[in-house]
């Protein structure tokens, strides 16, 4: 993404301010926090709790069983996912809303197998987020290991993928990795993935919600999603999955074979025919019951992004993440972490890791003192970043009050009590 | 289940009274409305409201992912699977919640064909709930149609599972038929389909909590079953999935096959490890983040059994059932009903089901006035019933309302006019 011309950034930096100034009084915060961990659990917008008292009191209570139609609930999935369809590029009927992150890898991934019979080899990173690689290596083993699962180094991608040509049924990759986060160019890749006649399933996982998007214009075939990192959708909100509409003709002839084949997947769940026959568009990836309480927390928690433009939110993103490690800078050296995301902000999403090796016990420090972020083994501590909810000036706090908790010590004290014992 | 002597009945009637009258007052219901459809959306426990306003405002919102640990979001699954277990007489580690029913018998069904191999027979009821069998159907075709699924007529059941014999490797069935409410004997089938060596897969949509049942008792080895029926937790509610302690050595010992295999089975979720290593017991059925506000919901939904014995639970929906056929009998005669439910009350659940030609319309006109019962293709007219909310005095008001609505015709004329257009 290229800077705007100096003579625009006045103007841009007024209206951002304007913008993110009227998105911070969307979200519920506690107060003394400066929350860094959206990108684990996204904060709450305020809006879901009037939302949730309407859902479980007003339609639930109140019109019962009624709420199917008059409150369409058995619409959500639709509903969500064309919301989500905005932030990531695609067109409405693109995304649907429906199960976790996992289960939606597992039924693409199975579809994009069928899709390239004869090709045994899948292709992820190392550095994938574990449960994507499980899914695979569940799959690999149901399917009687014909398939192979192969696990790149991430700077060896492309040479992997060139490297086993048309034997590589599909490659799937998370674009912003979560413990370094850094970012992959998706449209690069993803060509790389197609000249070797290749499908791609991209999990958005640290990218929905923070980064622009144009799935559809870059020729993503698949992709998955989850609802609770900058979505905000509330703990374990509601995943989202998407199809290019290259694709949807196969779905509407049939001639993907569904894998997980519930009854809302059905095209007509309320004839309770015996026999399966999928819906002939992005609900055959819909399985059982819609869960309408998780569901309708993440319809209104997506209206933060109502009249949002991604390629804002990504500009004020990096602005945050590159004050931060500005800020860090002096810390890092004297306490010797070691910066593992990439220094230049166009390959990097939107959060900060530090490797360290009193890594846990400064971070549970930080807790004490109001800076919330997150550990990861072995030694990752974890900071995000949302424009949504997080200003320029948040991120000059937190780094004082980190600078506050490395002097005092608190962190040593713990961390060395912890080694004494292991 | 037999009658008690004479000289008790009066005592555990008046027991019963006092019983459900305090569990009726743990529900919400709108005014004015006699709510028998509760076996496809049970009523809101008035507790949920507020741990809904807990879990969103103040775990969430306020102490957001801390919450993990401090609330024990982690734990949900096996807590919410432990308070299940007790309705269904399964020991507290032999339950766990996630996911839909659906999902759930994907998980079981494929471990169970694994269990049996070079066995190819699947036997379901061609009546069994549509997803059940098109989850089945799924399977079949995934694993390149090396099974078949017979789908037998109910009465035919025994005779069939024994003349496929050695072949059948599984039999799924569900307690209580969704559409005429006939009650299955477990114990009895179950008997049945261990004569062949087959297993067994029971569905308790229509049964927990609302049938006793002891499912390590009969030994039946593997069951699922539905959260927001009689269970009252909430539209598309998390379902369950039970295993015999006789396989828990087997998933210990990690010799079932993980057909999803999420980072939440895996045995050290947060060890981040790239490779799947199972949960060594039920989590092995976990995939994605827990749903934290659809499990929260089903939760404290499920204190409403506290201190309610399932056999004072199963006499009084009994009761129910008994007056409301007993009371609709001139109704039914002279607009022509079938009565669909068996008779005998030991053959039944607790749903009372008629067929008419013009039942859709009836069920509408009822629902008018303020009767909610359900309609399923092709005739069907189901009414619910649990004693946790429904008295035996709504029963009367019930069918003191669907008299009038059938005497003022109102159904009557939709019916036709609805009739002359198609």
């Amino acid at each position: 993404m290229s800077n705007p011309p100096k003579q625009m950034r006045a103007t841009v930096k007024l209206m951002m301010n304007s913008v993110f100034t009227k998105s911070r009084e969307q979200f519920f915060l506690p107060s003394n926090v400066i929350y860094l961990d959206g990108n684990s659990l996204g904060a709450l917008p305020k809006a879901v709790v009037q939302r949730m008292q309407q859902v479980v009191g007003e339609q639930w209570g109140q019109d019962l069983i009624r709420s199917w139609n008059t409150h369409a609930w058995i619409e959500l999935p639709q509903r969500v996912g064309a919301k989500i369809a905005r932030l990531v590029g695609a067109s409405p009927d693109s995304v649907i809303a429906a199960d976790s992150t996992s289960l939606n890898i597992y039924k693409l991934l199975l579809s994009t197998l069928s899709m390239r019979p004869g090709r045994r080899i899948i292709i992820s990173d190392i550095g994938n987020f574990p449960t994507d690689l499980y899914i695979a290596q569940g799959i690999v083993q149901l399917l009687g290991n014909q398939h192979e699962l192969i696990l790149s180094e991430t700077s060896a991608l492309a040479d992997t993928i060139a490297a086993h040509g048309e034997d590589v049924a599909v490659v799937m990759l998370t674009q912003v990795d979560y413990r370094t986060g850094a970012l992959h160019d998706i449209e690069h890749m993803t060509r790389k993935i197609h000249q070797v006649g290749a499908l791609a399933i991209w999990d958005l996982a640290h990218s929905a919600g923070i980064v622009p998007l144009a799935l559809e214009a870059w020729g993503v075939d698949f992709a998955v999603g989850c609802g609770y990192k900058y979505l905000c959708g509330g703990p374990g909100a509601p995943a989202f999955a998407y199809i290019h509409p290259r694709y949807h003709p196969d779905l509407a002839q049939n001639t993907l074979p569904v894998a997980l084949s519930g009854w809302m997947g059905h095209s007509k769940p309320f004839d309770f025919d015996p026999y399966y026959h999928p819906s002939p568009d992005l609900r055959q990836l819909l399985v059982g019951t819609p869960a309408v309480l998780s569901l309708s927390a993440l319809d209104t928690a997506l209206d933060v992004f109502d009249g949002l433009d991604m390629a804002v939110v990504r500009q004020e993103s990096l602005a945050l993440t590159t004050r931060f490690i500005e800020l860090m800078e002096p810390i890092a050296e004297q306490y010797e972490f070691a910066l593992v995301t990439p220094r230049d902000p166009h390959q990097r999403g939107s959060q900060v890791s530090y490797g360290s090796d009193y890594g846990y016990h400064i971070v549970q420090a930080l807790i004490q003192a109001g800076v919330v972020g997150d550990f990861r083994a072995p030694n990752i501590m974890r900071f995000g970043f949302t424009p949504l909810y997080i200003s320029l000036d948040d991120v000059a706090e937190a780094v004082a009050r980190f600078a506050a908790v490395m002097q005092q010590g608190a962190w040593r004290d713990q961390g060395l009590a912890r080694l004494a014992v292991t």
